[in-house]
């Protein structure tokens, strides 16, 4: 016979979002005890009729009002001492959203909802803060060889936005000439023929990602590096 | 109130190691319902006072003898299906062990236990076969930007045996001037001034990686890739 251990299951989901200024995380503000009152990431317990991902899109949609984003698995925390409730493992998930062209709404579960500069976070329920950090880092890491930068942008955007996102993603400053140079070169990008509107300053060609041209290009061997 | 959700937790190892032929992966025989007497991933529950990652740890040297090796999360496996003893959550780690300076004893909670190449495989309990393919993948794929291959080779080792460990991982000849340009232009090796003892073939030098030299290199901005 295989006991049911006393682990409960939970999913936690990192939701990056850019804005002009700054990458952002979503934190909703907790309704109940522990940490009454205190900010931290959206996310609950896995139903026994779901599949963990489909618990971490539940908690998004319920908790903070987001929907049918780019999400993924990052890791599983599974320390003893983690949660005061008892022994509770959680899944944890990062989200990538477009604020341009998709701002979101409020959220239904939870007391409150904001986004955060990821360089001036309030102080964090649980083991957030780590899973948070361990979030970011996926994300420093990855967006340098793999295509998801993309999700954070609208999706006509100018090359001055794309070199913006990896800026603030990186925190280093990226030289315009090499960037652009690169970015160019990878042939997966779209020159739309447009440009920005109702913009201040001199208005900026538009582009847009193009998934099949890079899938077509992985085939033969490109790898993505920016 | 918080309910137990019915939801039981393992955990799997997927143990990669490495011979002279193959890459290659280490199967337990279940002496146990379901899938009795078929071949698995070595793995069990995960138990209330231990951490996830102290269960893996425990579990390969339960049933594989395997102790004090690179272990690594892969992912955790949450479909509601997976099992047909119910609903059980997987989180899958990968470990890699060098065969060459210490060949494993019998399993002791397995009926049985072998190597196997990853070329030829058994047929597999449970989802096994899905997360061994992802394990692959994750090894493919980050053996080329971090230094974990050295994890499956003898501390000392001769740059024939290094490009081997990259063509049996990458499934792909690789050149040989190039590549040994390359592994040594990265100044991460040890040259050990020492020729290999007991050789059929003619001798060659052995090499050792540098750990602290990778780091020391890495902080200034080196980017390990092969």
């Amino acid at each position: 016979m295989i006991p049911i251990t006393p682990i409960r299951l939970t999913v936690d989901c990192v939701v990056f979002g850019l804005d002009d200024t700054d990458l952002k995380v979503l934190l909703i503000r907790r309704g109940i005890e522990p940490f009454l009152g205190s900010w931290a990431l959206p996310g609950g317990f896995v139903l026994p009729a779901e599949s963990v991902e489909d618990a971490a899109r539940r908690e998004l949609e319920e908790e903070a009002g987001v929907r049918e984003v780019f999400l993924e698995q990052l890791f599983t925390f599974g320390e003893v001492e983690r949660d005061p409730r008892g022994r509770v493992v959680t899944v944890a998930y990062y989200a990538l959203v477009n604020l341009h062209d998709h701002p979101l709404t409020a959220a239904t579960d939870a007391d409150d909802v904001g986004w955060f500069a990821l360089e001036d976070l309030p102080a964090l329920a649980f083991d957030h803060d780590e899973i948070l950090r361990v979030a970011a880092e996926r994300l420093r890491g990855k967006v340098r060889y793999q295509p998801i930068g993309f999700e954070l942008l609208p999706e006509k955007f100018t090359l001055s936005q794309l070199q913006g996102l990896y800026e603030k993603v990186l925190d280093r400053t990226l030289d315009k000439r090499n960037f652009r140079r690169k970015v160019l070169a990878m042939g997966i990008l779209i020159d739309l023929d447009e440009i920005q509107q109702d913009v201040a300053h001199r208005a900026a060609r538009l582009y847009r990602f193009d998934e099949n041209l890079y899938r077509q290009r992985t085939e033969r061997g490109f790898n993505f590096e920016l």
